[in-house]
This record gives structure tokens, C-alpha cells and sequence, in this order.
């Protein structure tokens, strides 16, 4: 099994309460493949500028991503964002974006790729999600995650992409968005009718839902006392995710929950650095201690 | 053991996205011992008018709830309170309060209600809360719900309360309040140094934390497609919680826990109506049924 991931590689600005952070390395696709690569080896597709560090790269490598996918074009800059926190880490200002080589990013997979089994769409222009879609032989499990920007402008290219999707998942104001209901369970059902055979509802610091034929489940966040920066949270959510899922070729409803839970947990850690800063150097190792806190902290049945 | 409850006996007028309740049975008190008498003869402290309708009265008494303590204050008028609740139920507006006999409530205990164990202390006045407590001989077990208007008019009576308290719950906004911090695992901390050995925090749709020497303990609400109206959760949660607690001698962490999820059940089952419509007929094996499917939504460790 492998996995692949299109997003962006881009250089944020981020300011919270605990500091700033100038150009540090982000993007979803960095997130993404920086969780998941703790399962298993990750395909990364991205565009990047002349301007991108070669210490960045570097690190991708070092990670065990694998980077063919990671196209420098040619007199480009790489995409850059400055957001500032609000003092209570939930909502953020945008001070600056310059999509630079996004603009005309155009994903064209390395011949190496194409055999994918598990593909995880980012957040971009959906007419871009379907494009690498379409150049993978036989996609068996396919995630995308979308945003309010795509539901109002590219409504169609969303639903078309939709049909092509195992799951989907959006945050709680884009599903009530998405379906008219600000019921969560009833959104979820919603949406599997328009394709996807899962949704992932995503509800920042108060966790996540899923929906399939088999009901909801639900699953808290990781209470941490240490919020640094969110930036990167869902990413690493289903990075960890997709990268539990892709190491073993079962598939139950279970093992969803399961990789749901490994996302949680590597998510957590994510936001008590800046950046990538502390997920870095984390190991499975990190990962399997947290999810044992982590169950310990949710257990009511048989917890003394 | 026996357990008490001190809080509003009110007549509420309700509007919903899905109708609107005229003069209903609400408020804390009711809300809490109808859940309690699911487990337990929970005893009820509060005080209404003459014009309080016998057939509530004859509502409470069938539940099984020790209404000696139920004062009719002469020539008095119920505590009424008219709320509209916004489409997306989160939020609410108050159309109009009149507090009636609550502006002078001074609560005597029956004789028989002196020996009780087990003391929640609804949503008042911190004074009045902690006037109850002082004429109860032993009190083993004692939980106060506050809310940002105590916080902030009766700071110092509630600081004092707080120091004879086993537990507290507010919600999140409330803690973040009273402590200066917007990160509930720092605030809990922090409550708990003001006196209570644990706090529970809650987070409405969103479900509950509770935080102990032992560390957090975090649960979600059970997801329901069928939110008619959210009156008197929260104190459906703690009449839950507080009954199946007073069910039973053990008092264990874990016990807590178990007690938390019995609230989230409960209270799930309360907004599937307006007031106590859907709850007045309830059974604990309903609750018993509803755990059952609850545990395995939240279940990712062995579900298949």
C-alpha cells in the first residue's frame, strides 16, 4: 500500500499569544506527510518557489517522505501566509497571502506515484483534487478535505468530486454550510447521500465526528494544557489517520475509529510547537504514549 | 444515602426553531430531580406561587420526588422565565424574566431533609447556596452549579462557598472567567485550587470535562438528531450525574466517570422535547438502553 497526498508546501508567519514564528515551513501537504510518516512513507505533491529552503526540503527527506512529487518551478515564490491568533487560540486573522506558485499549480504525478492506494486530497481548488484523481491507476481509499471557500465558488466541481470520494471531511460550520442543518448527525447523513461513503466532521479543540451506515462516533480531542500554535491541527489529524490506515490493508469501520484516535493524538502534539517544530522529531513511539493517556483519559467504564 | 436538591421550580414560555411551549414546568431544581428520581427519591428545595399549577405539582410527586420541601410562598407568583432559542440552538435570548418569589427565596429545610448526604446546590445565589448547606447535619457529597452572573456580583460569597464543596460545574466560558485562562485543562486546575477536589466543565453540545487530582477525564454529548429544545440540560446532566452517585457508597474516581456518562445519557434524552415532556416518562432502562449505544459510539478500541 501507498500513500499520496496533494496540498501545499508554503511558508507561514504565524503570531499567538506565545510568540511569533517567521517563514517557518508549513502548508497542509507538510502536515499531512510529517503525521503520516510516522506509519509509513508518504508520496508528496506540492509546488514550491525558488525561494524554498533547501534546510526545508531537507527535512521533508529526513522524515521519510518521499519528495518526487515536490515540484520547484522556475522563478516562482512559494506560497506564503501570516495569520495572527486570537488570545484564545479559536479564531485567527489572515494579515497577508501570497499564493504565488499556487496560482498556477497544475499537478502533474511522477510516473512512481501513480500506483497509489490511499490518496489524500487536501484543502484546495477541487478542479485541482479531481485532476490527481484522475492520474492515480487504482485509487482503493480516497480522503479529501475541503472548506467554505470551495463550497460557495466551486460548488460543482465539489459535488462531482464527491462521488469519487470514500470520505470527506470538513469542519462543523462548512458541513451546516454544505447541507443547510446545523445538525451534525443529520449533516453527516447528508453528505454520504452526495457521495462520500464517510464524513469526518471536525470540531477544532472539541474533536471530531464520523458518520457512516453504521451510525456516529465521536471522539473528544486531546485535552492539552500546552496550545502553542494551532496552525496545522486538522492536517495532522488526518495525516495520523491516513497513515495508521495505510499500513495495514484492513479497512473496517473499527479500524476508522482506530485511525481516527492515532490522528487525534498526533494532532495534539502538532500544536505545542510552532509549525512542525515539535512534531519533528516525534516518533511512533510519542504517538503510542499519548494514545495510551489518551484512553485512559476517556475511559468511564472501567477506570477505578 | 439521600440526595438534595436546592434550585428553581419555574413556568417557562419556550420558542424553538420547532414551536413554541407556553408556561411550561422548567426550571433547575425540576429539571434536576426528575433525572435523580431515575435512581434515587432525590429531595426538592424550592419555592413557587400560588398560581403554580397543582398538576406540576402532582407531576413532581409522581416522579418520586420528596416535594416537602417545595414552599408555595402566599399571595406569591412562580418564577416565569420566556426565552427564544436562535435557529442554530446554541445560543438564546431572553424575552422576559419576572423572578416573582425567587427575589426573596430563604430556604428552610423540612426537618426530615436535614440528614440528606448527597447536596447539589442548582444555579442560585452563591448566599443561598451556601445558607442550604449550612442546615444540612453531615453532608458527604456536595456539587454547586454557578454561572457568570454570580461570578461576577458575588465573587467574594461565592470563593467562600467554593471552600465547602466537593465538586463544581460551569461551562466553559464561565471557567475561563473566573480563572483567566481560555484552556480548560489549566482552568480546572486552577478552580480546584479554590477549594473543590474536582470540577466539571461543560461545553454544551460539545459534552463535558472533568478534572481531578487524578487528571482529565473528558467526555462528548451523545449526538442526537432530534435537538427540539435544550432547556434544562445541563441541569438534566448533573440530576443524572448526582443520582446514580447517591445510588450507591462507592465514590471512586472511576465512579465519577460512570456518573458523568448516566448525566450525558439523560440530559441527551431531555432535548429530544420541550420542558420535561420527554423525560417525564422516562425509566432507567431507557438510560440503561441509550449508555448501551453511547458506549459504542464512542468506542474505537474494540469496536469491529
Amino acid at each position: 500500500m501507498a500513500l499520496l497526498v496533494v496540498g501545499t508546501v508554503a511558508m507561514d508567519t504565524i503570531e499567538t499569544a506565545h510568540g511569533t514564528a517567521e517563514r517557518v515551513l508549513g502548508g497542509s501537504a507538510t502536515f499531512f506527510a510529517t503525521a503520516a510518516s510516522n506509519f509509513t512513507r508518504p508520496r508528496l505533491v506540492a509546488v514550491v518557489g525558488e525561494d524554498f529552503p533547501a534546510e526545508y526540503r531537507r527535512f521533508l527527506e529526513s522524515r521519510n517522505i518521499d519528495t518526487a512529487g515536490l515540484y520547484t518551478q522556475p522563478g516562482g515564490k512559494t506560497f506564503f501566509w501570516h495569520g495572527r491568533y486570537h488570545p484564545d487560540m479559536n479564531g485567527r486573522d489572515t494579515i497577508e497571502v501570497q499564493l504565488n506558485v499556487l496560482e498556477t499549480f497544475d499537478p502533474v504525478l511522477p510516473a512512481s506515484y501513480r500506483d497509489s492506494t490511499h490518496v489524500f486530497l487536501a484543502n484546495i481548488n477541487p478542479s485541482v483534487q479531481l485532476k490527481v484523481l484522475e492520474q492515480i491507476e487504482r485509487p482503493q481509499f480516497v480522503m479529501a478535505d475541503t472548506m467554505d471557500f470551495w463550497i460557495a465558488t466551486q460548488h460543482d466541481a465539489l459535488l462531482k468530486l464527491m462521488t469519487r470520494l470514500d470520505g470527506i471531511s470538513l469542519n462543523d460550520s462548512e458541513a451546516a454550510m454544505l447541507t443547510g442543518t446545523r445538525n451534525m448527525v443529520v449533516a453527516g447523513e447528508k453528505i454520504r447521500k452526495m457521495g462520500p461513503r464517510f464524513v469526518i466532521i471536525k470540531r477544532g479543540e472539541y474533536g471530531a465526528m464520523l458518520s457512516t451506515h453504521d451510525g456516529v462516533f465521536t471522539i473528544p480531542a486531546y485535552p492539552t494544557e500546552k496550545v502553542i500554535d494551532p496552525t496545522g491541527a486538522g492536517d495532522t489529524f488526518a495525516g495520523g489517520l491516513m497513515g495508521h490506515l495505510a499500513s495495514e490493508p484492513e479497512h473496517s469501520i473499527g479500524r476508522l475509529r482506530r485511525s481516527m484516535a492515532y490522528g487525534t493524538v498526533t494532532a495534539s502534539l502538532t500544536v505545542e510547537g510552532f509549525g512542525v517544530e515539535r512534531i519533528k522529531d516525534v516518533t511512533i513511539r510519542d504517538i503510542e504514549d499519548r494514545l495510551y493517556r489518551y484512553r485512559s483519559m476517556l475511559d468511564f467504564w472501567s477506570h477505578p
